[in-house]
């Protein structure tokens, strides 16, 4: 046991005090865990694209102060009351979507859309009373996703905490707690591509750099990168791009031109900007008789999807996926082996790292469109 | 060897002289098979809507004089060149859509759209010579999908023709060459249902009634069929739908009155009217998670298939079929036995029968919406 258990803990963490300003780092009070929850301390942290999204608050409720962050790596601290799977001392990722294990969801083999966890964007406090964990000067600071990793320590559901194995480099690992993930599961765990075949990869970011990667692992002869920046080009090839089309470049639809390109449709495709063109693009590109097309990307809420029904029943699938189809807590520490045992190539995604103090530069990078991934050290 | 092998055989057919007349069985002339095809005498076949609606002929280019006819089992009576794989006395169901055995679409595990032998509703000849091997008083008589069954006896592509276990009865196994088995493959080829799930059916017709044929081969606990046609639940019951709903008894969404039935949502779903509403309901009422649509209803040229992409990314899928996904050559002999080993029950699809010179009661049958399928005896 710490001698901190039980005990408020005063920290260091990256407020966001309002909109699209930049974060300040303050000394915060971090309350005990309570039932089935878990308090970890962070010792990094990377951005991801959904912080910045809540950051900005542009598309939603603005919900501030609030303590943002949610791809991370720790060790648990302390553990509230009926907590069995986690001890004080284990490794662990947290993870914006949660794994009560008794839902239909959980129980299903297929679905990760856990009913208790399942990522709620708008909830800025624990499940159990309803109230924040987090405080400065006796007035709440809001949680974002369950997890709020911008903090030296953090009060999690155990649910949304998994395991991984302690000799797993937390520096590394902590990008596999949501946009690896969801990349790599889209192309491994749903689009199933076959040895040899042909993947199209919509949208080369963070997510869709995975989900090439996920074609690579699976034996994919051609990798076909689509996005409208040919910059991304050269970077992607280490994520095992090898064919490239840029739409802007074309003057027809680039369906067509992927058609034309593997005498019918590709395989596969895997769809990570959430345009909804890119959408019905990455759908209509697939072959008939076989191809299968997988939605990753987020799209807005006023968008719809259309395209002709011959188009399905041709035989093609269209599928959606959400953090790759994996089970947080059943399945992350079998991905984190995937690194270990260097199946899965995770250091290429980190391209920058900052200190804790510097965790501002992580956003400006992002804006930037500079890097891939930057880790945050949270240097106790 | 038969002794009419090599001849032209002088047979009735009833001919289908123009659109929405009534056929006239006429004495016509059957060329000898060509390269790579058979003669069959057809025993019995049975009426599809998809004949009526070439019939009509009012949504597509009007091709007559013309044999309709695609469901139907028969005999072989004498081969062409290169056949190798039937020979005279093999008990067959000539398939609508075929199977070369030799292109990406028949090497694949996946698909049954084989790029030789795919349904032409368009073509009414033969593919080796671009001519009809139908003639009355030497003026050719248009072919149907390769199969023309309303005539003792037929031509066909050795590749659109199944041979099938010669104990099977033909007066029986017949209607399984076109809708049975789309109805029964979309099912259990495509949606596969768990023991003890729910699916839902989206028309009640003899596709519809197959699929859910389907579902209680596969233990479906919960078979909802859906039709605007109050009139054919009690006859559903016999295919094992046990629960009905009928869009016009609610002032909702029938997707929002099935996932109200189901706790959120059927485990699959299968559409069978080729209505685009009934399409986009059947998609939008599977569970999130893990639920699975299948649509096999032809829609209309310029309908469009609309949804919100959130849909598909909370875990749905979406996929078309064709003929149930069967490969006719190598499939169908498997359906038979299904049928054999009293495993799938076709018995009761089969509602009426008529002799050949009744064909047009067929048609009234089927026009005035009164049973599921009627056999018409050649009796030669």
């Amino acid at each position: 046991m710490s001698n901190t258990a039980g005990k408020v803990i005063k920290c260091k963490a990256a407020v966001a005090w309002e909109a699209g300003k930049p974060l300040v780092i303050e000394e915060v009070e971090v309350a005990p865990p309570q039932k089935h929850e878990v308090r970890l301390k962070i010792l990094f942290t990377a951005l991801c694209h959904t912080d910045v999204y809540f950051w900005e608050a542009k598309g939603q409720n603005p919900l501030f102060p609030r303590i943002l962050g949610h791809e991370a790596g720790g060790i648990v601290e302390s553990v509230g009351e009926g907590v069995t799977e986690l001890k004080p001392g284990d490794h662990v990722l947290p993870v914006f979507t949660g794994e009560c294990k008794e839902c239909a969801h959980c129980k299903s083999e297929e679905s990760n859309m856990c009913d208790l966890l399942r990522i709620n964007t708008d909830r800025g406090t624990m499940l159990n009373d309803g109230k924040s964990r987090f405080s400065k000067d006796g007035k709440p600071i809001y949680h974002f996703v369950g997890t709020s990793t911008f903090s030296e320590y953090t009060v999690s559901h155990v649910g949304s905490v998994a395991k991984i194995n302690p000799a797993a480099p937390l520096d590394k690992v902590c990008v596999l707690s949501c946009g690896i993930c969801t990349g790599f599961g889209a192309t491994v765990n749903v689009a199933k591509p076959k040895k040899g075949s042909s993947v199209a990869i919509f949208g080369l970011g963070a997510v869709g750099l995975a989900a090439a990667e996920g074609a690579r692992v699976s034996g994919a002869a051609r990798i076909i990168g689509v996005d409208l920046n040919s910059n991304r080009f050269e970077e992607a090839k280490k994520f095992g791009v090898n064919e490239f089309v840029n739409p802007k470049d074309h003057n027809k639809p680039v369906q067509e031109v992927i058609a034309e390109m593997t005498n019918g449709g590709v395989d596969r495709s895997v769809e990570c900007t959430g345009s909804i063109q890119a959408m019905i693009s990455a759908f209509e590109c697939v072959h008939d008789g076989w191809g299968v097309a997988v939605l990753v990307g987020v799209p807005n809420k006023d968008d719809t999807f259309k395209t002709h029904p011959v188009n399905f029943l041709n035989e093609r699938t269209l599928k959606g996926t959400f953090y790759g189809n994996y089970k947080p807590r059943t399945d992350l520490p079998g991905v984190v082996e995937k690194y270990m045992n260097k199946e899965l190539e995770v250091d290429k995604f980190i391209t920058h790292s900052v200190s804790f103090s510097e965790i501002n530069k992580a956003f400006e990078y992002m804006k930037a469109g500079q890097g891939i991934r930057c880790v945050i050290r949270m240097e106790h």
